[in-house]
């Protein structure tokens, strides 16, 4: 390790972000309640609580469905969510650039307080750093966030199971599109917005429709990496193989069309309001049927199935009936979005 | 606020960055939680428990006394410990630059996991995030905790009441000058660490050894800013007017020849590792006694004491017997240590 440096890669939240994980990070701050989970689940006097952490670096800062501001709230929010958590309490801490105008910062804090707002969640804290210009590119925001476990729910990346079906809450790739085209490098036009959005009122939603919680084995949100690294990252944890079907994958058709145009796969385009669930075959309608009847989830679809063997891979059967492996998550991501 | 530009001075800590804080941020946030403490006291499933945030940047990394990751776990420990909340869960986000050393990051870490272990406090989450060269200078380390209070404690910088004394926990100035010199920049050599210390065992003792917990009106650390800092806000926060004895503060003679060359007051220097106490004067001898008997506040002292009016007033009765105005905070911190 001595010589190596950091690069871009070991941010993208492939294979290179899990090898330094494990290889710096996990070795010293080992201990059981630290997991490749969304959320770490911990006791506070005899209290289960969910708490995580993420940090949000997006250029431009605002984009069609969104900005930065609603993205740091989202990014907490959904996490916890996917811990069958309730939202409850969110902090911010923010490294601004000297330089950065005051009324982009008003327009920032307005959007968050809306989304958190929106989520059910509180914050209750925050801190405000300034670095020289240059020091840093424009505006950072780490969001962290403490809620309450619902009874009964216990989800996590390592409880997929074989027989397990596979559901997406909407179509993919929106937010990696809609921050792609907002840069305006490649002069082409399409209409995307993003998916961000905070999914705690859906998954609340989805939690009460079923009358056992224990059918919902997995959740997690399909954000930088996509659907595709998640989908590996559950295979590896799970020891499971997944097979996804191609044309049950929802996508709009500016999003198609835009990655055909680009060369890239939309499974690997970020979103920021779509959650990849696995759950019991015999509970996926009563599933699709609950989230159908929520605002996020109304083209919700099962996409795959899961496999017991071989472990950690992901296949695609695609239009032809042919079953290709998904080509794996590594290097940089393309668009760079965080 | 419309062509305002955020700039360094936003985030010192004066008061350019309480201006901020009160137009900007709590206009949106603003909600019974939010409060001017190091900490939120909050309610989870009937639990109360504390919870803040920190982001801290440095320059150089490493300094005499510690480096990022240990000062980093440091901020979040101790301002938990000053609402009284035994700190119990950590996380932290971390945002590298592009070319940072890999080696480098594995002595912060370890620095962050023997930290965390002397504090008491478990790292439970992670982020980890790359920005392209230039676009972060170096490592940004944000980190967020939560903790349990202890029971009959309750702190806090609007609690401050006429009669109280003031006790600082050590020598002060120590962090501010360690990165001064650290950087190298004025060609002065000097033996100074920095005070840089996980404070909760200090302040678990403090409480065991008192027989009545609300003796202790208000705990701050004086990080950013300093003491003076502190002492201001506590002043306007509890509307009361502070008296220092100039010859009571506790300052290392190299701190105060290092100081004094440059110009610069100990009191407007950062501490990472000194805690300000008001408790009241009957309470006095027994929290003195408690501190010298731990490692970090052998050498506590009470500096002052508090009266009715002026309210927010900060004065300092000098060696000769004459009384003055300390100057506010305000503006640029010199050294900029975060």
């Amino acid at each position: 390790m001595d010589n190596e440096r950091i690069t871009l890669a070991h941010g993208a939240g492939g294979q290179q972000t899990a090898a330094l994980i494990e290889r710096l990070f996990a070795r010293h701050f080992k201990n059981p309640d630290l997991t490749a989970d969304d959320a770490a689940i911990l006791s506070l006097d005899g209290t289960r609580i969910a708490m995580t952490t993420d940090g949000f670096i997006v250029s431009p800062w605002q984009f069609p469905g969104g900005n930065i501001g609603k993205l740091s709230i989202c990014g907490t929010v959904n996490d916890l969510a996917c811990m069958g958590a309730r939202p409850r309490y969110l902090t911010c801490a923010f490294q601004i650039e000297e330089g950065f105008s005051l009324h982009d910062l008003d327009v920032i804090a307005a959007s968050m307080a809306e989304t958190a707002k929106a989520a059910g969640v509180t914050i209750v804290a925050g801190d405000t750093k300034v670095a020289g210009r240059g020091q840093v590119d424009g505006l950072f925001i780490t969001t962290t966030g403490v809620g309450e476990l619902l009874p009964g729910v216990r989800t996590g990346g390592a409880l997929a199971r074989p027989g397990d079906d596979i559901i997406v809450t909407g179509d993919v790739g929106r937010h990696g599109s809609a921050i792609l085209l907002a840069r305006g490098s490649y002069g082409i036009d399409a209409a995307i917005t993003s998916d961000c959005a905070p999914l705690w009122p859906m998954v609340a939603a989805l939690f009460a429709a079923l009358p056992q919680k224990d059918v919902i084995h997995t959740i997690r949100d399909a954000t930088r990496g996509g659907v595709g690294t998640v989908l590996y990252e559950i295979a590896r944890e799970s020891g499971v193989s997944i097979d996804l079907t191609e044309t049950a994958i929802p996508c709009a058709p500016a999003v198609r069309g835009l990655t055909g145009l680009l060369g890239l796969n939309p499974l690997y385009l970020a979103c920021e309001g779509r959650l990849v669930l696995f759950c019991t075959p015999e509970a996926t309608a009563s599933v699709l049927d609950a989230l159908h009847q929520t605002a996020d989830g109304a083209s919700a679809a099962r996409i795959g199935r899961v496999a017991a063997a071989p472990a950690g891979r992901v296949s695609l059967t695609t239009e032809l009936g042919t079953t290709v492996l998904l080509p794996p998550p590594s290097g940089e991501l393309l668009p760079r979005i965080c």
